[in-house]
């Protein structure tokens, strides 16, 4: 909670502070791989005001700079201990201590909570694409396994009759995880391109309307990038790990560890329900729902404009039912949460990734279509890239979004289970 | 596979074996906490039939015992390694080696995969007894770190106004992970023992139609209890890390452990795609359906006798719906299974869990029913436990039951799907 944030920066009157606390859980906060380690610290100068409005942010490096920007005198702040983690070894994860180190403002006196969310909207989306990695790396693992490894023979005969047992890729239950994580990683890296396709025309475009409306879209899909790529990366991890059976549990085949890695992906910069909290409390409403309007109108019209598309068909109904919940969630939240804002955190996590669902099953709806665009031209020899697509499109959408109905009956189910038990009774 | 099992043995001539060949995975298959360790071991007498139907099981002690029944001279068994694993690392996980090892049949020739399953399904329902109380710990620790620490304020205002925030227990998103475990781990634990009580009444009852339909339950139940329980145990020690933020993510509050622990239960002792199996492949069709059938007509009764009982019909009609569900699920496999049997591979593991929501749910159901017994009894001042028993069991109906139609939903799309890409599109 940084409204309770203590470390304290007293001004030195030439410029500097003098910044003395403590911060823990810091990546990489001390280490010998570099020759300085300029830290960014939130501090709260004297005499500000309670709470997040008297943040301010400063750089407090480990060694002061020179006049010639050299690193130079040790600066009087130290780490305290190294964390011992489930996962993500390589990071020196540290307890940093400063005592009246030397530090200099960085942005606006008591605009430091702003200024981190520079730095942290860019963060979230970077660690949607590590969620979105790890999945990947885990599934071309779990590939790999699946057609090397020899247990059991195909439910409808023998695939290798050559050999004593049939490749496990020949099972169902094991084509299920693989599909699951090969429909997602694709969707997901569609939508983290798309997304970054946005936040380029955001930052860049000349256009006043074109840039608005790509900043609303990446505000908007932020927490849904980083909260529902992270969720999923973890999932996959643990899905390709249990294609290795027992070989997944020890770490020789490298599985356990794509599954701790992982895992803090979920947590660092802003937990996953924080995400959610991020998208129901503040993404939502923003501009009186400008952003979740526009994404709706434009998932709407291409499902419109498709439908009289025979081949896009299948494509399109799903992901307009997806959209129907997804629209019925949003309505709902509009009708109950103002007056009960219990509602909307009771809803959060399920709305993400409710949102989530038709955010990919989007995607996956473009690229069936261009698919179906590329195999109508004759594909130039592609034409099983684009048949695959196809079918994992099909996957997507027949076992995958099916899960916007539960979703949605989560969420109109409300807050009263949740909440009517009071803490003793847990 | 056991199938492709090589461990040979020959005989002595004395009615002992000689044992040679190397077993994986062996928990605990090297210590000194006891003065002698017993190896159970699958082996091939020359000359047996191929596949399962010639496998052996074997005695084979780490010291053999003399006369006077005490260990004496070392047998030729040897660790080669020990796994370095994810977790359970209070088991010594052994590579064994058997040179020539004296060894002594156990059962019958040729009968040792039928023994192997003595073991196998008892060790099913303690693995998912072990599940359910990784979930249960995790949960408690959960719950005791979301009453103590302070972040934020409630969404309905301070409920902690003397201090600068709320306990995290306030937020609905944390209590709609707490009510998951809590509502999951009282009924898997009713679940538990209701199976429990069935298999004494299978191995001890003097009536052969009561032995027959419990044992019928039993076998029935296992594949759910070990891959359903195992599965949320997971899940849940994941739900409850979530909570503690990065201080889950270290080791020192323990919870890292209890998802490295956790995870094991899912892939030993038949991983649960493999109870998916035996669940859908060989329990719902053994004696034509028997088994599931006295299931769903338990449920059924149950539902149709309380269902004009107002203050159950929420939990009927919740019921209900689910049992509809899974009877749609077994129809469709009925009929699309034996002509296609990729089809009840590509449904098993969604088929296992939407039975596992329905068994959860009647438990939750019949203790609805107990619980409004004894409110209108008096409850002789356990009121609240009873409220709460009652909230949970809403909790349950409204959130996690309406999961079955998404499952059934997967099941019904059938294989097409999963079986049509190559090897290779992988």
């Amino acid at each position: 909670d940084l409204g309770l944030l203590r470390t304290k920066a007293v001004p030195n009157g030439d410029g500097t502070y003098r910044i003395s606390g403590q911060k823990i859980f810091i990546s990489a906060g001390e280490h010998d791989m570099s020759d300085n380690i300029v830290h960014l610290v939130l501090a709260r100068v004297e005499g500000a005001p309670e709470g997040v409005k008297g943040i301010s942010l400063f750089i407090v490096p480990k060694f002061k700079v020179d006049a010639a920007g050299n690193p130079g005198e040790r600066n009087t702040l130290s780490c305290g201990s190294l964390e011992e983690k489930m996962g993500i070894h390589g990071n020196s994860t540290c307890v940093m201590n400063y005592d009246e180190a030397e530090g200099t403002l960085l942005g606006e006196l008591n605009g430091g909570l702003k200024a981190m969310f520079t730095m942290m909207n860019e963060a979230r989306l970077g660690v949607g694409l590590q969620g979105l990695s790890v999945s990947e790396i885990a599934y071309q693992n779990a590939v790999s396994y699946a057609k090397d490894r020899l247990q059991g023979r195909s439910l409808s005969g023998a695939k290798a009759p050559d050999k004593k047992a049939d490749p496990i890729i020949v099972h169902p239950d094991i084509r299920r995880s693989l599909m699951t994580m090969k429909a997602y990683n694709e969707a997901g890296r569609a939508l983290a391109l798309w997304t970054a396709i946005k936040s380029d025309v955001a930052h860049r475009s000349g256009d006043d309307k074109d840039r608005q409306a790509a900043d609303d879209y990446t505000g908007l899909m932020t927490p849904v990038v980083k909260g529902v790529l992270t969720d999923k990366g973890f999932d996959h991890a643990v899905m390709a790990q249990q294609v290795f059976g027992g070989h997944g549990y020890i770490e020789e085949h490298g599985m356990s560890q794509f599954v701790r890695d992982a895992r803090i992906a979920m947590i660092y910069e802003g937990a996953n329900g924080i995400q959610a909290l991020d998208l129901v409390g503040r993404k939502l409403a923003q501009n009186s729902g400008r952003a979740v309007q526009a994404f709706f109108k434009e998932v709407g019209e291409f499902c419109e404009e498709n439908r009289t598309d025979e081949k896009m068909a299948s494509f399109t109904k799903a992901l307009k039912k997806g959209l129907s919940d997804l629209q019925a969630a949003t309505m709902w939240l509009v009708q109950n949460a103002m007056a009960k804002p219990d509602n909307a955190g009771a809803a959060s996590t399920d709305y993400m990734h409710l949102f989530g669902l038709v955010a990919l099953g989007y995607m996956w709806a473009q690229m069936a279509k261009s698919a179906q665009a590329k195999l109508a031209e004759g594909a130039n020899g592609a034409a099983p890239f684009y048949d695959t697509k196809l079918i994992t499109a099909r996957f997507f959408m027949e076992r995958i979004m099916p899960e916007t109905a539960t979703r949605l009956a989560r969420i109109s189910s409300g807050a009263d289970t949740l909440m009517a038990l009071p803490a003793e009774a847990f």
